[in-house]
C-alpha cells in the first residue's frame, strides 16, 4: 500500500480526554438518574435543559484551574464570529437563563438539570473532558434555609442510591470563615484578589496534597512529581502559620469547637456572620432529623470555584478504595455545591441570592460500582437463527410475533453459518435460540435451544459423543406454542 | 450609570439558533425517550454513548448543506492544537466507534443511541443547532432483511408513540435507482461527482420547493425568495426531463409499479439490482404484516446525507398542519435513514455493510403535541407557608416529613410575605398550602388549604365580604393527620 493512501484514512480513536460509554454501565447510569431525579422533584424542584452552547462572556470565567483566559473552556466562533463555548457547568447556564427570563419565573425560582458538561483541560486517570452532573438550585432565595435544604437533598439522594449511613457525609463551610480569617491577616482588599484566589485553590486542593503541599502553595510555589512548578501566592510565615491553623485543627465533636476556636485576636465581622450562619444552618437540619452522621460542620470545606459567596457543601464518601500508591484512600467528594449571591447580578446588577448543589454522576457511579453487589449482565435478546436464506421472510415473521408479544427478540443478520450464529447469540447473553430446519418446518415445529441452561450442562459432560446423543437443554414445541414457551424459559431467568 | 459599566456587563441571552427546554415539554420528551428505547431494546438493539466531540478528520465531513470545507460542522482546537468537531449526526461516531473496536464486538454489532447532535447552519424557524436523534443501526449485516428490519422498527416506534395508522408511512427507496438513472444519462464516473451531489440535493428537497425547484436546481440554478441564489447542476434539457420524470411519475398502487416503468431504454445494471432489492424488501415486510398503508415504496426519497449506498427509509406523517402561509401541508418527515457501506472502510479498508433509521425526537414531538390531547400541567409541590420566621425549623421538619412519605413538597424560600406566597403556589400549581400559624401551633393542628377546589370556589363567589367569612377549601386538622390528609387531597387531583 503506498503511503499516500494510508495517509488518506482517517485513524478510527477517540479524541483525547474523551471516552464511549457501553450498555452495562449505560444501565446503570440510566437507573441512577431515575432515582435522583426523584428526589429532585420530591423536593420541589422542576426541570429545565439549557443547550451544550453559550455565548462565551455569557458563561463567565470561573473554573478553578483557568489562570489564561479560557483555559478550560472550549471556545470557538460560530458562523458569525461570535464567540461560543461548551458549558463548563450547569450553574453559569442558569444564571443566564434566571437573568433572561426573570420576569415571568416564579421566586424563588428552583430547578434541576443535568447533563454533559465539557473541559478543556488536561486529562487524567478516571478524568474525563465530558461528564455528567446533576444539579438542583433555588434561586431568589436569601436565607440560610435555602442552603440547609441542600445539605438535606444531597444527604437523601445519596441514600436513594443505595449509600449507606455511615458511608458517607456531608461537609459544610463558609467561603466567609476564610475571607474573615484573611481580612485578619491583611489579605481583603480589591489589590489581593488574586492572591485570595491563590489561597482558595491552595485550600481546596488540602484532601489531595496535604498540608504540607498547601503550606508551599501558599508560600512561593510547589514543584509536583512531574516536575511542573506552580507559582504560590507568597505570603509571609506568619500569614501562612493563620491559614494552616485555620485549616489544620482537628474537627470536634461538638461541630462548633473547632470553627469558633479562632488563633489569635477578635475575629472578623465576616467571620462572625458566616459561624452565625452555620449555626443556624446546623440547627435547622438537626430539627428536621439529620445527625452529625449525615451532615457536619468542617471549616476545611472551601470549593475551588469562584463564585460562591457563602455556605459551602461538598458530599464526601467516607470508605476506604485502593489509592494509586495502592494504599487505602478515602473515596471523597462525589459533588457539592454551595451559594452563589452574585452570579446572576453579572447580567442584571441586581443581586438575586442563589444556592445550589450538584452530583458529579459518573465519580458517583464509579463508587456505585465499589460498594454494590457486581451487577449481571443484562439478558440478550432471543435470537432467532437463520438455518436456510430462503426462508428468510418466515424467520422475520417469527421475530416479528415475538417482539409483539413483548419479547426481546432478533433474528440473525450477519453473513455466517451455523457456527458463527451460536457464537453470537452466546456473546449477546441470548437465553436462547430458536431454530427451524426443513424438518421442523416440515412438523410444524420449532426448536428452543436453551443457552444458560445449555451452559451449565456443557460444563458437566466431558464426552462428545455424549453430547451429540443427548442434545441437552433443547426441545421442539409446535410453532403456535412458541411465546408461550419463550416466555416461560425468561422468566425462569429473570431476577 | 456610565456607559463603561454597561458594557462591562454580558447581556442575558441563549447563543443564536439555541434554545432552553421547561419542564412541561422535558416530560413529555422524557416519556418518548421511555417509549423509544423500550421499542429499540425489543429489537435487540443495545445502547452505547458516543461522546459529543470527536476528532474532524473521524467524523468526515457528509452533511447534506455543506459545500465549503468545514461548513455546517461547529470545529475547533482543542489544547494540543488538533481539530475536533461537535457530531452532526450519530452515525458518524458509531463508524468510528466499530471501526476502533471492530475485534471484539459482536457481529453484526446492533445498536442504539440518542443524543444531541450539532449543526453550525442557519437557523430559522423550528430549525436549532442543537437538537437530538435517537439512532438503531445494525453494522455488519449485507443482506436486505437488515433494511426491511429498520422498516418495520420505524413503524412500530411511531405507533408506540401514539401516532396512529394511517397518520404515518414509512417510505422506502433505493439510492441506486438514481445512480441507475444518472448512470443512463451520462452522469457515472469521478469527474461528475459534484453534479451528482447537486443532483442527490436537489431531489432530497423535492417537498420543500416542488418539481420547479427541483427543475431549477438541476439545471443553471434557482434564487429563493430572499435572494439568495443556489447554483444549480447546470444538465443539460434531457438529462433534467430524465430526472424530472423519474421523480414525477405517481406512485401505483401496485407498489413496484412505477419504479420499474423507466422512461427510456434499457435500464442500467445497478438501477435493475437496487430494483431487485426493493421488491424482496418489500415481500418480507408484508410477510411480516406491515401492509402498504405503513409501509410503501416511494422513489422519490433519497435522502440528502451523502454517505448512503443502498435502501434509504423515510418516515413521513401524513395529517396536515397549517404551514407558514396559513395553507394545510402535510407536517412531513421527522426521521430516516438507509443502508451506509463504505462508512467504516473509511477507516479500515474494509468494507462493513450496514443501515440505520434515525428519528429527529424534537420534531416529533412537536407532532405529537399536534394531534394528541392538550396535556395538563403537572401538579406542583405541595407548599408550605412560613408565616413566622422565628419558626422555620419546625416547617422545614413539616416538609422534610411530607417528603419522606412521598409527597413533593417544598417549604417557601423566599425573603416575602402572605401574598406572595400564595402567589408562587399558584404560580407552581401547587394542589394546596399548609399553614400553620400561632393559633393553629398552639392546638396543634395545621390548615390544609385546597388551590384547585378554591380556585373553582373563588370564581362562584363574588362577595369579598362571603369569601372571607366562609374561607373556603380550607380546612384544618390535627399536626400528626397531615400527611394522610395531603395524600388523601393530591389523590383526589391525579389522573
Amino acid at each position: 500500500m503506498s503511503k499516500d493512501k494510508i495517509n488518506a484514512r482517517p485513524e478510527a480513536r477517540l479524541a483525547k480526554g474523551f471516552r464511549d460509554i457501553e450498555a452495562q454501565e449505560l444501565r446503570g447510569l440510566n437507573e441512577m438518574i431515575v432515582k435522583i431525579r426523584e428526589v429532585y422533584e420530591r423536593y420541589g424542584f422542576e426541570a429545565l435543559e439549557t443547550p451544550a452552547i453559550e455565548y462565551s462572556d455569557a458563561l463567565g470565567k470561573f473554573l478553578p484551574d483557568q489562570d489564561r483566559p479560557n483555559e478550560g473552556v472550549f471556545s470557538f466562533q460560530d458562523e458569525d464570529e461570535q464567540w461560543v463555548s461548551l458549558r463548563y457547568d450547569l450553574t453559569a447556564p442558569l444564571a443566564r437563563y434566571v437573568a433572561q427570563n426573570f420576569q415571568t419565573l416564579p421566586k424563588p425560582f428552583r430547578r434541576y438539570a443535568f447533563g454533559n458538561v465539557y473541559r478543556n483541560e488536561k486529562p487524567g486517570p478516571g478524568r474525563f473532558r465530558q461528564f455528567m452532573q446533576f444539579d438542583a438550585d433555588t434561586v431568589g432565595a436569601p436565607g440560610i434555609e435555602a442552603d440547609a435544604e441542600m445539605c438535606m437533598l444531597a444527604a437523601d439522594t445519596l441514600e436513594a442510591l443505595g449509600i449507606k449511613r455511615g458511608q458517607y457525609v456531608i461537609k459544610v463551610s463558609n467561603r466567609r470563615l476564610l475571607d474573615g480569617v484573611l481580612e485578619q491577616i491583611g489579605l481583603s482588599g480589591a489589590e489581593n484578589v488574586l492572591r485570595r484566589l491563590i489561597v482558595l485553590r491552595a485550600i481546596d486542593k488540602l484532601d489531595r496534597l496535604g498540608l504540607d503541599g498547601v503550606r508551599q502553595l501558599l508560600g512561593k510555589g510547589r514543584r509536583d512529581e512531574s516536575g511542573d512548578f506552580t507559582k504560590g501566592a507568597e505570603l509571609s510565615d506568619e500569614q501562612v502559620a493563620e491559614l494552616i491553623t485555620f485549616v489544620s485543627q482537628p474537627v470536634s465533636q461538638s461541630d462548633m469547637g473547632v470553627v469558633a476556636r479562632r488563633p489569635v485576636g477578635e475575629p472578623a465581622q465576616a467571620y462572625q456572620d458566616a459561624l452565625a450562619d452555620l449555626g443556624r444552618l446546623q440547627d435547622l437540619v438537626r430539627g428536621a432529623g439529620y445527625g452529625e452522621d449525615r451532615i457536619r460542620l468542617d471549616q476545611t470545606v472551601v470549593r475551588g470555584l469562584e463564585y460562591y459567596t457563602g455556605p459551602v457543601f461538598e458530599a464526601e464518601l467516607t470508605f476506604e478504595v485502593k489509592g494509586e500508591d495502592g494504599k487505602p484512600v478515602r473515596f471523597g467528594s462525589v459533588g457539592g455545591g454551595g451559594r452563589y449571591d452574585d452570579l446572576v447580578a453579572r447580567f442584571t446588577g441586581e443581586k438575586v441570592p442563589a444556592t445550589g448543589f450538584s452530583i458529579g454522576v459518573s465519580r458517583l457511579q464509579a463508587a456505585l460500582s465499589l460498594i454494590g453487589e457486581k451487577r449481571s449482565q443484562a439478558l440478550g435478546p432471543v435470537v432467532v437463527l437463520v438455518m436456510d436464506r430462503a426462508e428468510v421472510a418466515r424467520y422475520q415473521h417469527m421475530t416479528q410475533k415475538l417482539r409483539n408479544a413483548g419479547i426481546r427478540a432478533e433474528m440473525y443478520l450477519g453473513p455466517s453459518g451455523m457456527k458463527a450464529q451460536m457464537k453470537y447469540a452466546d456473546k449477546r447473553n441470548s437465553p436462547c435460540v430458536i431454530i427451524q430446519g426443513s424438518d421442523e418446518r416440515a412438523k410444524g415445529e420449532v426448536t428452543i435451544k436453551d443457552l444458560i441452561e445449555g451452559a451449565k450442562v456443557a460444563a458437566a459432560i466431558k464426552d462428545n459423543r455424549e453430547w451429540k446423543a443427548t442434545r441437552p437443554a433443547q426441545f421442539s414445541v409446535p410453532e403456535a406454542r412458541l411465546i408461550d414457551e419463550v416466555k416461560q424459559l425468561i422468566e425462569r431467568y429473570q431476577d
